[in-house]
């Protein structure tokens, strides 16, 4: 399972997350993900990585699990599985502690509960019904922060309203 | 503000984040920060890594503003801030996801809202009360899933009930 970070002698819940997705980029795979990123070349446009790192850690992401291939003409690429799924609350809270302390000009991301038109706060809540909704209940769009944008095609279609996990 | 770990061209709160708590060992040192350790002495017995390394990462989080040094005979050591305290459901939430998935004999560590006797649960809340507790109304103490506990002094004291934040 550990992907290249290992806390052998940690007796520790934390350290065995971090095993899992503490290697440099995997976390920001694993958001692309989130936000419906599927195709190597996407990913590639997205992240300052070589193909051969990029490689290493959808590999390393499918092998713990976390990502599946999907191949065949008119949808290959990598998804979540259910257990990547989960890490949601994990990359929200992460995401948030960034957005509330290192975005001096806003939130660089919103993320809305579809249906009351609001967005998320702490742990990945609605305030207006209160519930944290499921993936599929949510939009997101580039916030007020957002003030460097990345130049390529896929960064810029990203900014742009879109349910999570819908496939680019 | 990077401490080593470096994502210039990302856009991305979440970015931000890893670059400020994302290299090797940061995560660890700061769980322990929250557990009472506050001596060099006593992160060096919890942690695997060399004096030097540890001596930069303690500078690293004071020059990031999550960790102060105090001097002085009674109390010398490191403490979180109120910007390092603000990562607890960070830390909580990536423990959190270990636990439920990583964690085979059960949860390695509780955290206990003293005043409704109860484990916390998602997002670091009671629930009996439904809050997420203050730090200083939470106890914590190892889980049934500790099965491997580490054989330095420091972590034996960890393992018995305690109230977060109290120094050792």
């Amino acid at each position: 399972m550990p992907l290249g970070v290992d806390y052998a002698d940690q007796d520790c819940s934390l350290a065995r997350t971090i095993e899992v997705v503490g290697e440099r980029w995997t976390l920001l795979i694993l958001r692309d993900c989130f936000l419906g990123v599927s195709r190597f070349r996407d990913f590639e446009a997205r992240l300052d990585i070589s193909k051969a790192v990029l490689t290493r850690r959808l590999t390393d992401l499918c092998d713990a699990g976390l990502l599946e291939r999907h191949s065949g003409p008119e949808r290959a690429g990598y998804g979540l599985t259910p257990l990547g799924r989960s890490l949601w609350p994990v990359l929200f809270t992460l995401l948030e502690w960034g957005e509330a302390h290192l975005a001096p000009d806003g939130p660089r991301r919103r993320f809305e509960h579809r249906e009351c038109g609001r967005v998320l706060e702490a742990g990945a809540r609605c305030p207006a019904c209160g519930r944290a909704p499921d993936l599929e209940e949510i939009d997101t769009y580039a916030g007020p922060g957002a003030v460097h944008p990345r130049p390529d095609a896929v960064s810029a279609r990203l900014r742009a309203r879109r349910a999570l996990l819908t496939p680019l």
